[in-house]
């Protein structure tokens, strides 16, 4: 075995023990999620903190340097991954330990101030400690953005959704907003129009809605000898790729969060489940950052399981697991209520049109931060106005408005566009799909997402991070990130 | 701060680090054992190999020597974690790595052997591998035995119940031997003369015991704000000492299985909780080894909860919980019925009283095995002929006889003892818990163990690893191990 090759190899076994270290993190936030017993809290947070530890000291050994130098690639995989290697090396060494232990701290605390100021709706309650976070944002940004070569803003959004830059995303939000200038009007107007939807009636018991739920998620291809769905506050898809561990609540009085979420979460998991087997555990072998992983739950929930075609399957099958009256189970009756227009303050309960609009402020706002061209204290203001010169409306409070969302307060930036991101690749990769896949809608039809989960194992699960978002983007669908087939897609939907 | 106070702050903060990538462990092996889909074991073990070996590391450290050398304990307690801090140090260090991979290797294919060679009851199948495995075992045997200045099967037995060796062990053995000679035929012809219990009318439905199993575990101590109970093939407790998992299974004809084998783990549990938290993920603060373990899991089940005084409370709870016929549940028949003395051939169906025939089958075997003086292919005559000399009786095929148990397969040796070491020294615990509290069983009668467990958490949990197990004995009792009240304990109960 030659220099070189050994290089490779020593690598490729450092980054297994890596993922599989961080394997049994996730596993353990799963547990700390959906099972484990209160008292259980303050020893998980140790454990999480010391195997992180652990994770992180293996990364940055003095060898590794020494052998992401030497190392030479056999093939056009082992160079993306070894090109990971060195962005992975790269984000953890350019750092002071002391900030990354101060950011943590910071976030911490600002964290559990913030549930009180959101619970009295009080943004100077949390103020002090944002702008701690913010500070140390901000240096950690400076140390980031010249050993990655970008710019603060984006060596931070890079952590989340690597390959993407402000360059790409801030016209693609631009033309976004004035489509939604026009489009929003018109589909309030339509849904005015229309009759108004009946209600589904309801109850729905948790335990029935959990039996459906994993009835829906097994025939969408969830595979459960390799996955379990279990409940928790705030739904998520962990685990790993042989073991994923998907989430939910359930509402007894309304069965479309569960119902819509695990089939979101479900979007999830068959990307971990169809990531390339052969790598697994190395960079390559992952998921292409949270933008692609969005685009994925996306394309099930909001692509495939809102379609026409899906929910003239699924109101039958509602109907059949709830009983009661017909009517309110008809998929036109299903369409106008699962698929609503609302001009709302709250990000997580907005439609697929207005979704954006909460993220670009957002954006714009988290730019602003990181610039320094906003100050903490002036945030409820241009929130305000932000949202209103978006939506056109202003929220009543700052729980309504600045303080709604956890990401900043927990040290968090550069997260939010990813779920844009996310919504317009979905929509992207599903127009591409239609056109490779001529049997997709009839199969949806009939509740079958198989051609379309097929079509997005060649195209997007089974590429791992060999290709980054918008080379992968361009692979499946022939060009990068474009807006224009998610405005296709909503115009189709609500105009 | 001087330097070898540095030192010991050094080694606590690393043993700390350690006994929390252990916890993670633990937790992770609760999931395999209870909710993991079968899909995620290859990835689990995977898991499961990098902590220890991540754990093993930590504590092998070349600075660990120099630490250990320097450090000077400042209290009684230091005292104790240091000397144990040691001996972790030279157990883990006396094995070449090599034979710890050919033990763990060896071990692992033999087990998947054994369950074949059990299921078809052909020893011939699984003893070339049982050869290998005794063979590294004697080798691993060898080498720990200088380092630690004790016997081969000593070092073996010190890796299970530390503090305790063959000359304690033997003579104990061979008094019990003798006291069963007459006893057994004594409570076998006491038990001829009494009437037929009448059998549990059932069924008990799962999710019935299961709560009950649940309220039983509490009443007797356990905070479920910091465990759980689930399910599993084989019970087992796992966890933390504030994050505690019991295990059971539920047969729905026969509620006696969950019902005293969720009070046993419930013992386990209540020890884990007491052990002294200001000595948390120290070696001082662990328990203090699977002897006194098992004299924890057996004090509350064997002897309190089937103790008459906790039988006349229980009785009316599960027939409350239950229904049907009031008599089978009447604390005389409740008796009867799940105290009956009968001579078998596999040890986990066992009665208190042959159990410890068993174990000292095992006990001479295995140290017949590591000295050389048995051969593998001589195993199960040797078996056949012990059990006939303890108890009278030969098993009919291997499958009952020296198959049936896993821990040899798996490379266990030195562990049986710890059963009757636990059953030993959970009656000696009781006689002086009796002296020591005087309203002991009248608080059993009302399905209280407050007292019983008080008592413990003083003279036994909290004690933690500052006493080996004979000195914690002799605190707790006046006396180092001694079978008299073990026996005792069976004359009244059953002669």
């Amino acid at each position: 075995m030659n220099a070189p090759l050994a290089a490779y190899d020593r690598l490729a076994a450092r980054f297994a023990r890596i993922a599989t270290v961080n394997e049994a993190s996730s596993m353990l936030g799963w547990d700390a999620a959906a099972v484990m017993p209160p008292g259980g809290g303050a020893a998980r947070g140790d454990q999480l903190a010391v195997l992180a530890g652990l994770s992180h000291g293996q990364l940055i050994a003095p060898e590794v340097a020494d052998d992401l130098h030497a190392a030479e690639p056999a093939s056009e995989w082992q160079a993306a991954n070894l090109r990971l290697m060195r962005h992975a090396y790269i984000r953890a060494t350019a750092l002071p330990a002391d900030l990354v232990e101060a950011s943590a701290r910071a976030g911490s605390a600002c964290e559990k101030v913030w549930r009180e100021s959101r619970r009295v709706s009080d943004f100077a309650l949390v103020a002090p400690l944002l702008a701690d976070v913010v500070r140390l944002t901000r240096e950690a940004a400076a140390a980031l953005a010249p050993a990655l070569g970008l710019s603060p803003y984006d060596a931070l959004m890079d952590g989340h959704q690597p390959g993407i830059s402000t360059a790409d995303v801030a016209p693609v939000f631009a033309q976004y907003e004035a489509f939604l200038r026009d489009a929003l009007p018109g589909a309030e107007a339509r849904q005015a129009a229309a009759c108004e939807p009946l209600p589904l009636p309801g109850p729905f018991p948790s335990d029935v809605q959990e039996a459906l739920c994993r009835r829906l998620s097994a025939r969408a291809g969830l595979d459960f000898s390799h996955a379990r769905l279990d409940r928790s506050t705030h739904p998520f898809c962990g685990g790993t790729p042989t073991d994923i561990r998907i989430t939910t609540r359930y509402n007894e009085a309304d069965c479309a969060t569960a119902v819509m979420g695990v089939l979101h979460e479900t979007g999830h998991a068959l990307y971990e489940r169809g990531l390339p087997a052969s790598y697994a555990r190395q960079p390559v072998g992952e998921a292409a950052g949270m933008g692609a992983h969005e685009s994925q739950s996306l394309i099930v929930e909001m692509q495939a399981c809102r379609s026409d075609a899906y929910l003239s399957w699924l109101g039958p099958e509602l109907h059949t697991a709830f009983g009661g009256p017909a009517e309110p189970y008809a998929p036109a009756n299903l369409s106008r209520l699962w698929r609503r227009v609302h001009r709302g303050f709250i990000r997580v309960d907005a439609d697929e049109m207005t979704y954006p609009a909460h993220v670009i402020l957002r954006f714009r706002l988290e730019q602003a931060l990181v610039a320094g061209d906003l100050a903490v204290a002036d945030l409820p203001g241009a929130w305000s106005d932000g949202l209103h010169a978006l939506l056109g409306i202003r929220p009543p409070d700052d729980a309504q408005g600045c303080l709604q969302d956890i990401h900043w307060y927990d040290g968090a930036f550069g997260y939010f566009p990813s779920y844009t991101l996310g919504a317009m690749a979905a929509a992207q990769l599903m127009a591409a799909a239609r056109r490779g896949v001529p049997e997709l809608d009839a199969a949806m039809a009939r509740g079958d997402l198989g051609p379309l989960v097929g079509w997005l194992r060649a195209k997007v699960h089974g590429v791992g991070s060999l290709l980054g978002f918008n080379d992968l983007l361009h692979a499946a669908t022939g060009k990068p990130l474009d807006p224009t087939d998610f405005e296709a897609h909503l115009a189709a939907r609500y105009l």
